[in-house]
């Protein structure tokens, strides 16, 4: 076994903060966080730094570099404070790459490129969230056009994304064996007609819009079926693995900033003559808490190398995400208690860390679907 | 022993939930949390109602009632989705009743009787906060008067309130043994020259203000001494032992709130065909959070019941406090997280529950300071 | 609301304490465990103090108590050392006093008067645990005699016991709509022929047997049915949740004997030259084993409570389960671990507690069985 | 990175599995545990397939691989049920060869070569556990030859070591600044005259004693000093590492083992017509325990590896043994629990697990000295 990193992750980890120190500065996130804005400085400066086209094959002009590397990006980001949301889009893209069709691709790269998100994934609807299967957005064919139909919810980007992944059912197909081969995919501009977006007001996540979006017969035409009609499900499946594994180095990278505050904090803060990281209660914390981070950090990065090395993931990146999630909002907890009050307020970034690891719980799959995927699968594997 | 309500607290309760049903609807609270307004509608109705006056003497116009009867209040207000800070006021009064000077007392009726609050306590300050007795502010004599000079964070309401009842350092006595007997308490109003108020951005708490507040040269007279000098801690003890208890109390509600809001959404959610709770991981849950619920009441009603009845209560009211802060945070966040990503967004009220029960973990007294307060006395009891 | 007990209750405790004192010692304790032996000699003191037939009906002799100075016993016995299945006869035969013939109820009474116990719950079986339903032992008509086959065990005290209360299937009815309503109750000698007794190796609880028990073509009569045929499962769910109640109450005097016993220790023992209760990581531990304590308390008391006013306890009694056999084998670990090395061995009764508590999350229904009961009760109740 | 092992680390372990499936089978191991024997056929069996000398110098006979290697074996004996202690000699010896005398070398490797363990450490003393500077057992000069006066207790393997590394305060040094410079390490035969050894009845660990040892005047020689006079506590710092992370591994296979059998369990067991695991309270269960194993291992083998390559592992080292012990413990009872009554009978080999698992937090270090080791050091780092 090796622990190391390689010297050029090293560089690249290096490199990434300075970008952070000069464009990624508290302030501006400070600021963009209170306005509920786009942290565009920053994502501009990944685009002119080579960090937006990392992981991208390099066909499509980027820079490949395995799944680990992009994980240690991932983290990196959010430990020195940056949003989670603005990497990783060799991720989400490839898919698309894989299944999409020329015109798709390359609608994709033109946004990829310029340094934007190409595209949202409609799945979630009101009725069906850890459920998709229970969707009831329906594609029709008239009169040689495809008309989409329906509600979907919590899509984050929604407002800035200029296509949507959805997820619909055929209209006509009424009663699969297995229902779930009755969706499809489609392509669809997000300023299509009878599209309706809705901004939903969170309890964080305040730099990136989530939305309600209504789609009321939303043409498209059959070039834009993404993939195999009926394969809809089955072509996301490799991505929600991958979607949990980059959760959870994201989520990881805001438990270290978080930790790494709290201890700073807890060498400095003076009460009762001594600084109060001198008390057991405070030391017992801060121990856990860096149990924990090692934890998240092993989990993720050993999940990352068996991406790389091909071994199955299904198990170990569904524990990643739990786990990582709910330690890192322990973590997170916990720093904000060594805080204090002033963990309370906005005046202290612990707090927008505080507010944003909650979600981290619920989306990309919540706890208790991560323990009905990975708790069947290991009970299988010992059969 | 005996767990029934009397039917006069039944009818209380009962008559307090019509009064809410009016007054203190979640629309009402909802668009006061939002714009960070105060719910003068429903303070006024619990005002004209007879509930502001509750356990105030009846030589000052008051309707006596014991403390348990004033946390069964307390608990209903926010166990109905009403705000935490609108009741109580008999109990933190309760020392100026005791202390205070005539015209002290009669400042303070004056505003009660109007259904505002008196005062806010001046304790906290940026280097004083569990460890008070760090407290640099000082009060100076200078030609007959006298003159406040410091800093005081963390002042709850301090934007509303008229007086501030201000801990501060004889600035003449240098080396007391016991350093708490420099302190004395001075009656200042807040539209005193030489005060300063700014206000803080909380996380949560937005239907309330806190504040930090500059003393410069603030000029109080010898009248406004409260109570004895020197004993400015020792009388506020017993308030801080009631204030825990109404923590507890308030708390105690809240979690009630997301309880039963999470229990009926457990009921009509319908994911997999089937209502969420009938899945072993919701039931699970909600009997934890059950568990937690009737452990709360018990430990509320108990230590008020102590306090009626002369019981010492600086190990229960603690205890209580502790426990019933963390357990109310576990709660509704299992709350939230059985709401899943709707219980993220402001459209629940689950969502305000949530951003504000973090700080009942350290106001009034961290977790720390309460295990640290109760441990030691625990361990004496048994030497 | 009260929480005081009478003065009756105080003067039985204090009674007990006496009788312990004499009868009970830590001595004698730890050579009954460590030989496996039953404590014969405390449960003679008391029966001649009385103690052995409180609770029972006057008609047959007893001294009627309510429920909640049934439970004060139980956990008194507990917090002072002593064994927890010596007392709370009059609950298990409750049921039987109420089924049973005036044959069946002359020959319990003759055993419980001597201060035996008279029957042993011939329910478990190896593939019927928590799903008593599964059961597969049966009674088979022949000869105008009633023939017992089949496997129980888990069976508390057969060794000593000379009846069991043993739950058989019909054997010729097969198709029950509620497959509950092919059981009956027999009445059983546990020396009949047929009868072979297999003593399980425990964890702990060494002054108590564990057996299987085998039968094959066990003769009963007619007369030997207990209640009403078919009723078997009926008869016996309004003792569950009086078992519940006890076996919480048993295992919260454990708690409190552990916890007293190292708060004693952290007063004592001196490390880096001071107690080591003077460690803020001994003062959390104590803090939180204390209210959990007082939580299982109230919990028990309350439940008691309704049960003597007559009201529902299917979900108190099953959550005062849950919550008292969790909470109490964490603290009694906790206890241990203050203890350090001293509390691993036997020369501490820490151990003993630590060994035998264990198995309240498990007998008498698990947590998981507790969380089933419970959670879909609470669901239904907010329909 | 790389998390994959070796192919001959894979061989080695392979190996191993081959001689426990021979010479480690669960009745020898269930019986030696109910006899509270020795394993000595296992023992022979390490020793005759070259485990015995692993990791021991080449110039002293053995076979040297890394710490990773080391681990992995330590693992592997406990994974498959076999007994913790009887492996990592090298580990335990490493500092005899370091500072030992040749003749104190030569003691130790005539005993390890015939595959015996060659000295107990005796450093505990009933008034010095986790503050082994509190230690008063002395040595004094007299005539020429040293003494030895005094009392250890919680010696492991003390009835089967012919030495004992015996940690003693210079009864003519008085007021040391620093008193730990006071102590030096005797090498003392435990067949000396003036030893008297009594054993410890514990909840587990019956396979190896754990004793108390009287020191009456025991005389030893100059030559029997163990390094320095004086350095007695610095040269077992890196011991004490080496023994936390040795540790850790031993618990994390105890934790797989418990594991892998609750899991085959839960897929075979039926109840309410399904297999137990088939319930989501037991998924969750298992999911939550693999996440723990997981932890575990990447911990140790992380941990080994920094040994390995020569980084610093005061924080880490203590960390694995924290996690390691607790994490573990919890595993095991969640495993327990889902055996339910059968795994708390001694048919069950997770009941010995469970009795012996108990002891990794308290032995080697407590939890609490392993917080105020990382946790100050933590704090330090980050100043």
């Amino acid at each position: 076994m090796d622990f190391r990193l390689t010297e050029e992750q090293e560089l690249l980890l290096e490199s990434l903060r300075e970008v952070m120190a000069r464009d990624c500065t508290e302030d501006y996130m400070k600021e963009c966080y209170e306005k509920g804005e786009h942290p565009t400085k920053f994502v501009q400066a990944l685009m002119d730094n080579g960090f937006g086209m990392l992981g991208v094959p390099e066909e499509h002009g980027g820079t490949p570099v395995d799944n680990l590397t992009m994980m240690l990006v991932a983290e990196e980001i959010t430990r020195n404070g940056g949003p989670h949301f603005v990497f990783g889009q060799a991720l989400s893209i490839a898919d698309m790459l894989h299944f999409g069709s020329e015109e798709q691709i390359a609608d994709t790269m033109a946004v990829v490129q310029s340094g934007g998100v190409a595209f949202v994934l409609g799945f979630t609807e009101p009725q069906a969230g850890s459920d998709s299967s229970a969707a009831t957005t329906t594609y029709t064919r008239r009169n040689g056009k495809v008309y989409i139909n329906g509600h979907k919810t919590f899509m984050s980007g929604a407002l800035r994304a200029p296509y949507m992944l959805c997820l619909a059912r055929n209209s006509e197909e009424a009663g699969h064996a297995d229902k779930r081969n009755a969706f499809s995919m489609w392509w669809v501009p997000m300023n299509a007609p009878g599209i309706k977006i809705e901004k939903l007001e969170k309890i964080g996540w305040h730099m990136q819009d989530t939305c309600e979006v209504y789609l009321e017969d939303v043409e498209v035409e059959e070039k834009d079926l993404v993939g195999v009609e009926g394969n809809g499900f089955m072509q996301v499946l490799y991505n929600f693995e991958m979607e949990r594994l980059l959760m959870a180095a994201s989520v990881l990278g805001m438990a270290e900033c978080a930790f790494e505050d709290a201890v700073r904090y807890a060498n400095q803060r003076v009460q009762f003559g001594k600084t109060i990281g001198s008390f057991q209660l405070i030391q017992e914390k801060i121990t856990f808490m860096k149990a924990k981070i090692e934890n998240m950090k092993n989990m993720v990065y050993k999940c990352a190398w068996e991406v790389d090395n091909g071994l199955p993931v299904q198990i170990s990146s569904a524990i990643a995400k739990l786990y990582c999630a709910q330690a890192a909002n322990e973590v997170i907890d916990d720093a904000l208690q060594i805080m204090g009050g002033i963990g309370y307020t906005k005046d202290a970034r612990i707090s927008r860390l505080w507010l944003d690891a909650r979600v981290f719980r619920i989306g990309g799959g919540t706890d208790e679907i991560m323990i009905h995927a990975a708790g069947r699968a290991i009970l299988k594997h010992y059969k």
